[in-house]
């Protein structure tokens, strides 16, 4: 089960950077949702590079098709089986790097683990069949929807350039308005500068994405090995590039008093009059999840992503014979996987939290 | 499977912290393991509050029964069940706060999930069922031991106190010679004092545990969803209080360029004399894993913890009908998890790479 | 998850027969049940061997103790932990027997397997692991009553000494009446001879116990590769001794035509008044399951015991080495397993169906 | 996780009877096996309708697509995506029937289970999305064979046209020499003659598969809940139309006495002269597993199919609405399954093998 991602409502998939196609099958799509597939399309197109300047300058032009599962416009409980054709399957610019192992890549780990080398553009190890998780992400939203729950993603950081933690400064609404996916918009205009010196100097930078997740009901998560935060790691550890994930205060958090950090419980009247009360907590350093289970609050979390290990300069390395050699690549790179890498972060907790809502309906008697 | 870890090595567990008891089943143990009960006990001993004056004041005497799966000292390849008896089952002292939320507590949440309220000290959401965890770990490290895999944790950081983020720098075989596991005497003075500080003032304060494994083959990790990153991280993520994790340069690496961060390949002559050579990074920046897979060097990862919620001092809360209350606990305090955390740390990497272990194995013609 | 059984609703063991206990995890266990301890008890001594003196002579006075998940009476959702202690732990009984595979038993497999012969009784292969089965049976038959369904088994063969196919021709309430467990006085008594006469040779026999499940609602069982009479065979075939599975008419039925063995529809106005139509078929060839699904008629299917393996003769084998050697077992003999593998059956079936009621749940929006 | 299929080698598929296509993903294919493309082609052809006169008319010309991981002619460890196009996607065909149940189908239980009636063939339903089986359990064979694990099913019975319970007295070489894949020459001409009564009277009729696995080592399969005969059986029971399995004795076996039943061990020299012993059964009552694990001899078991649903003659059924109808469908006909469900068996058997394979390695040390 390596290639597949949730328990109730999950995700498999498979292809290769340059094989035939990438594809994947969503298992557990409740019946009777209208599937919007332009919306589907338009998720798939954000994390299409190509889009701005300041990312790769492949152009792929990425159109799922979904060939089961849905039935009149709706989906009728049976696998969404889907594909996206490669159009871009030749190899032989990958031939001179054939027998090279491209340093803070996966070439090396699969080649001892498996004993044979794709070498064509990352084979499975390639960022491009993440394109997977956003048409199943796009489906789960599609569902979450019909909850009130929304999913947001952000650029928060490129390189030192970074927002203020508390995302409640900034206006959601306004992510998609520059191609950095940054609400902050001069914050924006810089990290945009400092990708494009990267881009100009054959370099990448990394950064951190910021997600905000509203609407959940009181008690998604498992307690024990299924906490809520603990999935949502899990999920987000397996995008590429990603090299750490906090909730709440985090890390930063950790330099803080209990007295401090603590949430009060308050109460205050629903709106239907009838007296009752809805318990929220004052603050939410907690960030949405307490003893694993969701509180009601917002959930947010930071996702860390390293720079992109693909340079545009020479680097040292060694051949599959252990001989040093000179690798050098031309003509793709991505300066900052970040803009690209706002919908592969949303569609991953999209599906993280369509899944424990399944599970969270079958524990109702 | 709410309440299990793991795939082919495996941990489910069971109890409250004032039931009769917590133990749990581990599956998958390999056979022909001789089990030193011994190791096993001083395992738990590690996690044991009461150990010293900085820690919580509770005795907990906890010694594990194995209860199956072991004849003649040796494992059996059957599944190993344990209990651990509870000796303090005096729930009174919890009938004051019965109808409360204690704030930052999974007293809420569990209660709106489940509708009932176990008040006992917790219940399933206590840390004191982490217990289960330290028998699998143990028992896991005598696995891991055979194949030469050695996993080490110590304190780094307490509060603002922390130490360089090179673990190299220290000697690991040091930790336990404080009470605080960390590995620098010096910094563990100052911890140690912000502690009992802490102690005295009824509150409490987070930090930081630095994992290493070293000793792992090339090749451990799924590629996609089970990245052996996404597994590790997934499994702290698990452990109460964890707030965030990161591996190799974690999200302090997210500022820097990939031209600083690439991990060059090296290649030397293997020890034998046959002329082949052994493949390595010049750096490890990437901390162990690349494309999700372990390439041989040492694997490192930082887990942040936030402060402990209960607090010795009043705190504003809710009643479970949304009355405001104050809360004022006695007796029971722990002012820093970390100590105590460290061995918990260990047991959950230990798990999380004997089931990646197993399943290499599986992957062997 | 070798020894885990079921997806939300789980039972995982532990234990051997002449360990020092065993026990198991119930995890999925619905929150707010009350838990009838003299209940779970009665379905246990059920099991027992030594309740008649047509079952073996062994004693075992098992009783379970529940060690958590439940408080005040009730279930909390968290899982249940808990052991029975064996009290006969005495191995010497099997010193003779330590180097010799008894035929049929699974001796020199798990020998084979795991490099150990725990010949204690059988160790982990013995029946009398099965108990654990029963105490979680019990559980889920303590659910499944809140949503009115009724589980019942009985005895439908011995050696060739058999029922009628059609269980609507027996009064299944009459099932405890008889030590054979079998609704037709008559035949029982001639199974009760059958018996007795293969106790007095030191023989053993087979037979066939019939399970009828009542007031499914349509939608259980999932298609393709759950669906729910796989789920029901596979476990029926995981208790020792089956040999064979078939529901609705099986194997007698490949000889009939789709003209004779289609079950048309037929409607009738709800009971309600509404004008409304209640949907079922004319009859129930199907056995209450169509497409995987169930169909809201009730569920009905066989399970195959081979006689059981322990034998009070004389009987030619090999020892450990290859050399040729007699086993001859003195005391302990069972003769038909089937009156006492009752509650086992009702046990697997009562957990799969519970299983599968909360995987519906679970697509509920 | 309802349209996945095993643990470490796993088939997840989609495609409805007249969707776009059919497919499915096979995850856990080991590395370095030479894929033959020709041979999973061929395997699919078997599984083919229209083959001979004796089948439907259909004429689906199935043909492969494999879309990864793949490269060089050999697998790679990545999953492997593949797809077969529908070439018949005319759903008006079903437009007559498209509110009505059709008599032991799945039309109804879909219908309540999902609210919405894919009316198309079947839709999920259809015995047509076999064919992802027969690709999956092609590929498994292919590794299979390099255990030299060989996998054989035929028609043993059709009506009550049957052959003898022993395998052993025919040459299964021979299955593919007439159209009834029957071993005994003679019985498949009474076998087919009466399908092409059947045929003639618009009827159908049910039948027997027995399947025979050898080559084997001993303890494949896990004690408790994964018995290798549990396993077999339930991936057995999800093929359409299956109401029963058995394997060894089987049912006919509950008659006898343990005496007549029992597999005594014997040992015989290993043939490389070393003067150790392979230990053996001299008879094989139990089909080659004891205690849930393969002993090393053949493996066999029997798969009961029903009639097929589908006859080419006037049925009475109801509607959505609950009102009484005829049904009369046209054209669409396969009087009897067996045949073309044998390479099903195959498959599901091969692939059942292989993931017990897979686990078996990874407990090795």
């Amino acid at each position: 089960m390596h290639n597949t991602f949730g328990t109730l409502f999950t995700l498999t998939t498979f292809g290769e950077s340059h094989g035939v196609a990438i594809g994947g099958i969503i298992d557990g799509m409740p019946p009777g949702i209208d599937i919007d597939t332009d919306f589907i399309q338009s998720e798939l197109n954000r994390r299409r590079p190509g889009q701005s300047k300041i990312t790769t300058a492949r152009k792929e032009k990425d159109k799922v098709e979904l060939l089961s599962g849905i039935f009149q416009g709706k989906s009728t409980g049976a696998p969404i089986g889907f594909i996206v054709q490669n159009k871009n399957q030749r190899s032989k610019d990958y031939e001179k790097i054939r027998n090279l192992f491209r340093p803070s890549h996966a070439d090396y780990t699969y080649y001892k683990k498996y004993g044979i080398r794709d070498y064509r553009g990352g084979g499975r190890s390639s960022a491009r069949i993440t394109l997977a998780r956003v048409v199943a992400g796009a489906l789960a939203k599609l569902v979450l929807k019909k909850y009130g729950i929304i999913i947001r993603a952000y650029t928060s950081q490129v390189g030192t350039i970074c927002l203020d933690r508390d995302y409640k400064k900034y206006d959601l609404k306004k992510i998609e308005e520059n191609e950095v996916r940054c609400p902050d918009p001069l914050k924006a205009q810089e990290m945009k500068a400092l990708i494009e010196q990267m881009k100009k100097e054959g370099d990448t930078i990394g950064g951190v994405i910021t997600c905000v997740i509203q609407g959940c009901p009181v008690g998604l998560g498992e307690p024990e090995f299924g906490k809520l935060h603990a999935q949502l790691g899990a999920a987000m550890l397996t995008i590429n590039a990603v090299k750490g994930f906090e909730y709440g205060e985090g890390f930063a958090g950790t330099a803080w008093r209990g007295s401090e950090q603590n949430d009060h419980f308050i109460a205050s009247p629903k709106e239907d009059g009838t007296g009752e009360k809805t318990i929220s907590t004052h603050t939410n350093h907690s960030g949405g999840i307490q003893g694993g289970l969701s509180n009601g609050e917002d959930i947010y979390f930071r996702v860390a992503f390293k720079p992109v290990a693909t340079l545009l300069m020479e680097q040292k390395t060694v051949d599959i014979d252990g001989k040093e050699a000179k690798l050098e690549v031309r003509g793709r790179h991505d300066p900052c996987v970040l803009p690209r890498a706002v919908p592969i972060v949303e569609s991953m907790a999209a599906m993280t939290i369509l899944d424990a809502l399944l599970m969270f309906n079958s524990e109702k008697m």
